[in-house]
């Protein structure tokens, strides 16, 4: 049993929790056998986007098929 | 005046926020003269259970009685 | 093009983003061309307030006019 | 659902993995509900004692009874 | 010349080694041109299984291919 | 032989040396076999105090009773 | 929007400038939308190469097609 | 209510406490409303000085004016 | 004797080495009494600029005048 | 009395133990009065060796003569 | 013109800044063109001594003869 | 096999890059079986030299004879 380790942002207008939602639904969309996610950074980008976007840096653990 | 710290990991389906309300609604519960929590670290369990669940770890601090 | 990052924690006694807005609110209402935020640290101040008072000590990052 | 962690470090004249187990099994003695344990350090004792004591800093976390 | 890395976390119900040796193993099975591995965490999981897990968290560096 | 490591916070108008050891005495008074203590962070407390309040938090590390 | 970051380490025998291009030129290669990286670790590598080479760990950060 | 911090370097040629008190004495002459300050590194000068120069870098929260 | 630390990012179309010595540059222009800057962290931003852009994160230490 | 630390890299064929006793023993052949060691890195080294070498660095304390 | 860091631990029965004190000593001792020195641990053994121990681990740094 | 590193310092009035060749030429004349260096931190002296003083410190890791 092995697991692998990847580094997602999600993104949202609302809140940090949604980002990190954010994050999971995509690796949800794309990986089978999610175990769990750490928060790795959260952060605001506000330069290059009309409204705050909040952002979840997080690490998605996921077992790999044998 | 001397302060303990212990670390707890409070959880929710809802949010971060309502995680670490878990936690420190839970210190609350047993102990007297809490002072501040910090927060060291958020994450989201995904395989144990149905719904995700929010977790943020906290390290609370409160004055010991003399 | 130089860029310079202060250090601010906003507070609320509602949740953790509202924290990290109101850090920012502060941070546009003085500073110009702001670039993002990082979030460095949250935590809760429970002693010396009524409520709970929700803390995100954030970095800021703004544009050095020339 | 709230989970407690707490630091020992177990010691072994064997092993690293022998330092580990002998924290765990301590854990194990005295606390119920236990979840997973983190190793925070290893190290080895040469000057206290006879033969080198191998030590495992490890966390425990368990989860509190409501 | 480039490298990547990945991180896996591998396990076993013996040893760290053992649970280090799985990773790297899983990795050769996939990977061509593997350099070096760094140990990021140890851990043990012991809630959702029934006898000791080990767990090594690595860091595996390979070349890719031109 | 296990030991376990708490945590504390001394205090002390008068320097931080004073304020380590108000942590010290206080484990003293509670705790056997204690071993050595690691200081984790040192500050001032200015707000709500009416002199500096110098503070030392230090994690203490013991030997559990068999 | 999500990003995803990974992790490469790229050489010169020139300079750490040299090492890094190297390693967002491959990343230019195969990956689409780049939008920044950051210089996790620099280093030498003397013993099995003829010429000093110098190394920049990168982690790349793109934008997922959705 | 939102805090500002910034970083002072006290010197002393007497402690490290008579440099921290140093950096927090230069921050109450210009700031209104400090409320903890935290010490980030001790270090000694040795070179440029003619007697050994205790250093204390802190970083020292204050309240922004409404 | 005092000093202050601030955090500049400096940028440049060319090298690392420009991107430090554009935040010195600026740090000289508005600064007296500079003593050191140490680098925090280096990056290239990719996505909302033509050419690649080293930035240098720098800490800047100087003297604060009595 | 004034301890040294130095830092060794002991390397083994078998295990991380092995390792760590590796670096040990290489500490007790050329040094006196050796204290304590702590493990500041595990690794496996892959691509310039026959077999997998297992790589701990400890960091090892000893008291000066005086 | 190049540096080299050493790390010792100096210890005190009376406090910190003579522990600090203690390594320095040592270091003029035997070490020519000493520049600095950083605190990196403080510390406090209490088994194997009779009364307290402060240890302070320091990183000296001194310029290497041409 | 087993490894030692020490630390070092380089300086240059060019460029880090420089600086991380000076430590590394100052290693290869009086240490034997050079690996590998790692880049710890960089710097830039400012106030006690006449130019900018660009600084590397790099730990060195060499082969120990046996």
């Amino acid at each position: 049993m092995v697991f692998k380790k990847i580094t997602l942002i999600g993104t949202s207008t609302e809140s940090f929790d949604d980002a990190a939602d954010d994050a999971i639904d995509r690796a949800e969309d794309t990986l089978q056998n999610l175990y769990w996610i750490e928060v790795d950074e959260l952060g605001v980008e506000l330069a290059s986007v009309e409204e705050r976007q909040y952002q979840a840096e997080v690490t998605v653990a996921f077992e790999l098929e044998e």
